[in-house]
């Protein structure tokens, strides 16, 4: 039996760069059973994630902004409470874009079965979900890494972040992870087995310390944050260099963008290139990248972290939180169940 | 019989941005007859390049600096006239690396057999050369064009935008100029088939004008440029663009990198790519495009601008001049024969 309502959080005003807990807000909406060719989910894990800053700005992006009182787009996993869809039925357990709300009805339009059931549903959100295959298709795709080149990213030890320096290391390169604070630093070397890893809060000169890390320049660099970050380590790119774009975390608002050193002169000098990566891109794929990501985690060679949250009023503060830099592993929300 | 002397263009202190007239002296140096294994080449033309201020400065580039009292570096076309090498014989014609000189002497290392004597000599230094040898590999194998594309060219009426405009063109491609001032925009509408041209100095807001020139957005982006041309083309890439990083003329000082508007955000929400091209990486394939280069030429659809200044006196000041933006073709210098 389904209840008559549930809660959501909406999208209550268009935030300008940073959606703070102001621009949020939790209803109560009817709950239907499906109709034909429909199932309802029970979220049981909601996702928190950078990119939703810019799911919600109104500045052209890849995808269509959140409208001014929808349902806050999100992945979640849950399970299959309810059913007339014969491609799913009531038990199996699911992730999808299914929103910031208790339950959800779908079509099955981008859900995905969760078929790794000896692992943590929660993983389907963080290291087999957007983060890991971002991480994946970003590195490998974009980044082309060979056995001894030397792949810098920034952001080390965050949840995409993470994952680039472990597979980096599966495809022999020499990883080298840019983090702030001597706690992530920390979680760099001894969680994520990074050969070096640089707090850019406290290395005096930054672009010092990539080169004193990187002896023989930078043939990846897994960008997740723009900025000062950047500045310190485009200078040391090696010939025919990859720079990975997946994220800019370190600029709050780029309406107008901000200034910064220009980079044609490293791009030319060194041949390099700089590519942007979104991981809808890669949906056909997948399964492949799951399938590799979820093979690496049973066998121990890809850890991660994950910080959970409780409850639905945890979702309004949350994306915010992560531009604060408060977490220290994947950030979702459980919802209670029952 | 070769003269006992020649005369020579020398760096005679290092520039800081752009070469300017004092930079370089004139002297009359020894020649010698061919060793063993050597030849002489008399030059007939001897080229002048954007490139050569990056050859002359002492920032990290991608050619070690010509040093203070060594001849100009400089591509220059001839005729062998004494020879001592098995591979080399008097009359050859001949290109390569051999310097702002009247004669000089190799040992066949970079010199490239001119083939094509049914075209002027000349052509290979510019639209046989280095400049079409640029356009093509940066066009076709980091622009990747597609029928259909637009490609945006700047400094589209100069001696590698011009190539790139024409080869898009030859690949099916719409192609859209942005040159600075009325004569160079009509050269790109009339002589090099320019779909749309743009004078980037009478546009009120080029932004602007991209835009319209580009309704389905930029496929591929060719700089020769950087600076204020680039931040109003990048914020129109259409989705998977390729920019090809080919020269900076815009900017006459990189160290330290002028501040422009940060290029990470385009890069990832278009899913685009930035990329340098330097020529030289490609020299193993240099018979390939000057075949097909060529073949264009003598089938009119690749037309070219020469611009040939008399004597070695042009050569001091002839770079700074590019840079005044003087010139309506490619720069070449004739040395009397004879």
């Amino acid at each position: 039996m389904l209840p008559k309502t549930h809660r959501q959080v909406r999208l209550k005003s268009r935030p300008v760069g940073i959606p703070e807990a102001h621009h949020f807000e939790i209803v109560a909406a009817p709950l239907a059973e499906p109709a034909e060719r429909q199932f309802v989910v029970h979220n049981e894990f909601l996702s928190v994630e950078p990119a939703m800053r810019g799911w919600v700005n109104a500045v052209a992006n890849y995808s269509t902004p959140v409208a001014i009182g929808a349902v806050m787009r999100s992945y979640t996993a849950g399970e299959v409470v309810a059913s007339r869809h014969p491609g799913f039925k009531e038990g199996d357990r699911v992730m999808g874009q299914l929103g910031w709300q208790e339950y959800a009805a779908s079509d099955g339009a981008g859900v995905r079965k969760v078929r790794e059931t000896d692992l943590p549903l929660s993983l389907s959100l963080g290291v087999l979900g957007l983060n890991g295959r971002t991480a994946y298709f970003g590195l490998l795709d974009v980044g082309e890494p060979r056995p001894g080149d030397t792949v810098v990213v920034s952001t080390a030890a965050g949840s995409v972040g993470s994952a680039v320096g472990q597979i980096a290391k599966l495809m022999g390169c020499r990883t080298v992870g840019i983090a702030g604070g001597s706690e992530k630093v920390k979680l760099c070397r001894d969680a994520f087995g990074y050969d070096a890893a640089i707090d850019y809060k406290a290395a005096g000169s930054l672009s010092d310390a990539v080169a004193a890390s990187c002896p023989g320049g930078v043939n990846v660099y897994y960008d997740n944050t723009s900025g000062a970050i950047s500045d310190a380590v485009l200078p040391h790119l090696a010939v025919h260099a990859r720079v990975v774009i997946c994220g800019t975390a370190s600029v709050a608002n780029w309406d107008p963008p901000p200034l910064g050193p220009r980079v044609e002169r490293h791009l030319l000098v060194k041949r390099a290139r700089m590519q942007g990566i979104v991981v809808f891109d890669y949906a056909h794929r997948d399964e492949e990248a799951v399938a590799r990501l979820a093979a690496w985690v049973r066998e121990g060679k890809l850890r991660y972290r994950e910080e959970i949250l409780e409850g639905l009023e945890a979702c309004p503060d949350a994306i915010a939180g992560l531009y604060r830099g408060e977490n220290l592993g994947k950030r979702v929300i459980r919802l209670a169940q029952g």
